[in-house]
């Protein structure tokens, strides 16, 4: 994306953020809930852990490498359509032509501006190429290097997000005590999270914070109903 | 957003698609190595039954409310910048038609035709307002229902991916041959999508459903080795 000073004041955060967001917004909701559905169900702290860290290696590994995957297929499709525009524009360029001046035309121009505007666009092909790709398209050009530090910012923020919930499960203390310091650890985490990431999406940070402590609440209440009725249902 | 039938051409898959791949992929992937790793530590399948519907209930909720959320605050961005742009026009229309004429000049045009150009876009507010949304901010205008159905299709497709790996666990059959049954089924199923998935993001079948298995089987792979070493060190 080209930036210039105007744009950046629309601009509220980075793609590193938004990935930070992804990536700790899963991390604090799904370990704290899973952990609080086993609480219901188990006794021996350490099976909360294991479950949880493996449900961070499992969550990282699947939102990191997928977000991966899913950056670099964007790169391949965005490197496919301008192929087929860049030869379109060799091959069919009297439709091509006439692409750009329906274009121009959806935005009021007409007569000779119309003509003037679609000869001046047309008259060297990078300039028209890039005119087809973001107007007809609606693509702008991925970050070359975007793929991997996208992936690895967010596996790395789910995992970061994970220790939270599950710090109190690793010491010697009563399953449902360390439920409730979880609970209360998460919800304060979820709250903080939720106000800081307020500021990079426009929400306002109380509105934020309140819809991620409630999202977490009720992801944690829901696993644990489900963990005591199934547990009952099994006679455990 | 607005398709002519060209552009269909180069569309491959709705949005809808795209949520169910989203929920999908993570719903295959994370319950089968969450139980993949608790296999490894307990020998009661009914605690992996627990753990992984309390992950399948969390991660659905985490992914589609989140999904509503981010979609609704989309909308809110939008609809904020559109509000500030429009205010723009009328306080600083002379700053705003310097901004219509970069842009057109970064597309080629000079003299005359930028300026006839200019003059016919910013001639009326309307699609003035629409090329500054598109061109300046490389904004689209989002579907009004679309934060509810998006964060619906999410969830259904998490839980719909979850059930698959977790099937064998419900079972009276030891945990060792669940685990084995559980990771057959999860590598076809992952296959299955991964190749359906190709079809949309415009990978190769064979290489998006390899990509989707090693994903997954690497995910299991390393839960299962955390929770060896964890149950070990802990004396499980």
């Amino acid at each position: 994306m080209v930036h210039t000073k105007h744009i950046e004041q629309h601009f509220t955060g980075s793609e590193t953020v938004r990935d930070v967001v992804i990536g700790m917004s899963d991390g604090l909701t799904v370990p704290f809930a899973l952990a609080a559905g086993l609480a219901g169900a188990v006794s021996n702290h350490w099976l909360v852990v294991i479950a949880g860290a493996s449900e961070m290696a499992a969550g990282a590994i699947a939102m990191g490498l997928g977000g991966y995957l899913a950056a670099r297929s964007d790169a391949d499709s965005y490197a496919a359509e301008e192929a087929r525009e860049k030869r379109e524009i060799v091959e069919l360029p009297d439709r091509e032509r006439d692409e750009v001046r329906d274009i121009f035309a959806g935005y009021g121009l007409t007569g000779a501006e119309l003509e003037g505007a679609v000869d001046a666009v047309t008259a060297q092909p990078e300039p028209w190429l890039r005119f087809m790709m973001k107007e007809e398209l609606g693509l702008e050009e991925p970050h070359p290097s975007r793929a991997v530090r996208s992936g690895t910012t967010i596996g790395v923020a789910y995992i970061a997000g994970g220790f939270v919930p599950l710090l109190p499960y690793f010491f010697p203390i009563s399953i449902n005590r360390a439920l409730l310091l979880s609970a209360v650890l998460s919800i304060i985490a979820l709250g903080l999270f939720g106000a800081a990431k307020g500021r990079f999406t426009g929400v306002s940070p109380l509105r934020s914070a309140l819809q991620t402590m409630v999202l977490g609440g009720l992801a944690a209440g829901v696993a644990y109903a489900i963990s005591r009725v199934i547990s009952s249902a099994a006679g455990l």
